[in-house]
């Protein structure tokens, strides 16, 4: 009996270091998993350059099985220590930390195979996890709270950048044509796309006076038209930044809140507020 | 005189489902409309990239037959459910309905033209029914409404970046010349165009030191001259986003204004707000 | 006598004219204006065009004679009818005017010569005049106040990009050296400029890992750094179109303007405030 | 004793022009230490320019010993006339200040070595005494606050953006691979970097149908995503700006708060604010 409590005591430890961030050694914990990714992110990099795959393969190697080894353990420590391990199973980090486990183990069957480089790339996926120890800093939250307010404007602009992209882009493949690089109408959309996010690669540029005429009509208005977005997200923030003189204190009578500062009556009940 | 009635309502009910989109069958009628032109638009496109065409020609043009007989009748039931034809015929988007139906027939005319390509783009403009659909959505009002609101602004900010391209444009002229592909000056000014946006394709770039020092100059210029229709659109939002939920209505006590839009009591003296 | 109260109320007429936009015939005659000046540019545009120089010189060259003779009997009218030439002629208009007006009368003493073009290109000096007339649309003025609030904040941030510029320069060119392209520090400096105000025009890239981890540093930060000027002429514009909630009424006491729109006492000596 | 006395007030009077900006003497020695500067860094970068180099070598030598020695005097000035000479020495300008004055010194040992160039580009780290001039203008005390105030939520942001170009970069090397110029995914990632900060050099430029799709989105998205540091800059600018000419006072009769900083009547009930 005493093991069994001791065994579940164990396992709760685990799923607190794990699972939670309060305690010594869940932050420590945490920090050690997000070096092992970033570790794990580097090497795949390191690994995708010829150079230095070619000097470096057998120590490559072997960093790429300690993080294997060191994500299967961690993999099968989160199935253990959970209530519900299938839930975990079928989540989505779950499936992200499986995917990222796997590649190592699969060289064993596909020896050789160049493929793997791809597979490998699939660890990547962990800096969710990253993203997730993001949340932690608070100062994301504001942002996203401007960004969800911000949503649909934005949707809108997009879908109109977009319209305005593929109209500009028929365009322009019927004033170049295709002897100057806007061989199609989905690389003339492109083409359109980079011009007025003004990225502007160069690889395809208009060549006849016409085309540089309404090349350069594009670029004014995307000029202008990068002010939208902005704006949006602007405007949102500073409400956001200004309603923080809008306390949080509730009304004693009807429990309303959001008064201003200098509210001395709920502006809902018409009771006096609490100093 | 029943069988009019009939058709009279038949009518009736036509328009309903094209021309509104109250009732269930309009807003299928306006999704199946969005699909067929999206289909329409792709076609399109893909009949402009030559590997495409040459293998799938046949399919791509039974796709066109099908979308030029569902505007077809689209077209001729707009004409004969509305009460005065002619309004809608010559109206912006009864010219585009009909010029997007056109194409196909055309060929019968003109077999084997090669300009038709360039006729079927014109099937493009029906993206505009698309961005009135975008209408409803209610949250391009307020981007509409800021937008107006700066349009004087941002006309000016336009006409003053035009004039300070055709200047920068005449002096890089002169300063780079021909040996440097500034072959002639609306060439310059359209590389000032390029520059001052931001876009830079490079297909032209200044190659002497003082052009490129100019060039610097302008680039400077540009990077601080964009905050000016942020700045504008930026300001008139937040204007429209603070005011939303803040009404024009003052105490009839105390004669504060600037109060929620909920609110029952002032929140200043207490006293009961006029409705 | 009477001859020369004639003379008088005509010159008078012809400055009423020329100078004010007040009454019918200055309005149209500052369109013609800005109709010849935009035509004279034009003009210089099309000349800089060898292929379009070539066909019709004769046409362009007749053009330049009716531009020079309108623009000389406009400059000529100036003079007399204003009360002091002198004061005219050495103002920034006055010189601009002149120097539009030569170029033209150059070509009987200096037959031939291929610099005349570059001449020509000081009338579009007069693109100031057109600005001037910027001014009328009232749009501009809330524009050029925000910009004069702003222009201490953007010298500080134009200087410390310039400097930030020259550093990363430098360190480029010796991370990249000569054979990459980065032959010299000015040029360097270049690219640093191009590259952190995100034109990159792509005629100098960096080639080693290490000057692409640099080159990716700059882009990034000046992703972030090109938030502040816009932000700067935001919170500007923002606070002038906030601020029409102040009203211009002074105050019945004391004269102080600027009263909060709801204000019922003066802020500055206390009494009632006019309704 | 006298003499003492008297070599101790030198050694204050130096350290007053020197390190204080408050005596005519200590502006002007400001202004020509900035003076120095500057001509110290257009040497450095004329000396890079090789043709340039070539033609006026003694000259810009003459001019490169001339600022070394004015250097040296400033060196040894600063230290003799501070009480704590070890403090400066060791401080950030004062390392600093004595790597900008050595290079030319080594040409004795290192005779003819080509790396000096490089020495001599450390002189630039000097423009950080001109950053440090600049805080004198005031108007960068706003610009830093609004800065400190939005770090955390730049940082969150800058930390969102690369992790995006790592996931994008990585994706563009399996889409496009090496045939195409995303040699490895580092060099995929500056691609990526290249292209959401909108710069688009187009050294490398995807080739595929699938790689310019995927580009498309990158380029839209990160037309969106440059929204947000401007708007967290802004809005941020926008407060400080907004409560600028407002203290927080509230008055004692009538409790109102936001009164002007001039104000001396309350707006609200008439009654004399607090002083």
């Amino acid at each position: 009996m005493e093991k069994k409590a001791n065994k579940t005591s164990w396992r709760e430890k685990i799923h607190e270091i794990i699972y939670e961030a309060d305690t010594p050694e869940g932050k420590l914990f945490d920090v050690i998993l997000l070096i092992t990714i970033i570790a794990s992110i580097l090497l795949v990099m390191l690994e995708s350059v010829e150079s230095i795959d070619f000097k470096y393969h057998d120590y490559l190697n072997i960093g790429e099985w300690i993080i294997t080894i060191f994500f299967s353990i961690e993999y099968i420590l989160r199935i253990i220590s959970i209530k519900k391990p299938l839930k975990y199973v079928f989540s989505f980090y779950g499936i992200i930390d499986l995917l990222s486990t796997i590649p190592m183990y699969l060289t064993f069957i596909l020896v050789g195979s160049h493929s793997l480089v791809a597979l490998r790339a699939l660890r990547l996926l962990r800096v969710f996890r990253i993203l997730k120890l993001a949340r932690y800093t608070g100062a994301s939250e504001k942002l996203t709270l401007a960004m969800r307010a911000s949503k649909a404007k934005i949707s809108v602009f997009l879908f109109f950048i977009v319209i305005v992209c593929i109209i500009l882009g028929t365009v322009m493949y019927m004033v170049e044509g295709q002897e100057n690089g806007f061989t199609n109408i989905p690389k003339s959309i492109y083409w359109a796309i980079v011009t007025l996010t003004t990225v502007g690669f160069g690889d395809i540029a208009p060549q006849t006076p016409l085309g540089q005429l309404i090349a350069s009509v594009i670029m004014i208005l995307g000029y202008a038209v990068i002010a939208i977005p902005t704006g949006i997200v602007s405007s949102e923030l500073t409400k956001s930044t200004l309603n923080e003189d809008v306390n949080t204190q509730s009304c004693p009578n009807c429990l309303k809140e959001k008064h201003k500062d200098n509210a001395i009556y709920c502006y809902n009940c018409g009771s006096v507020l609490n100093p």
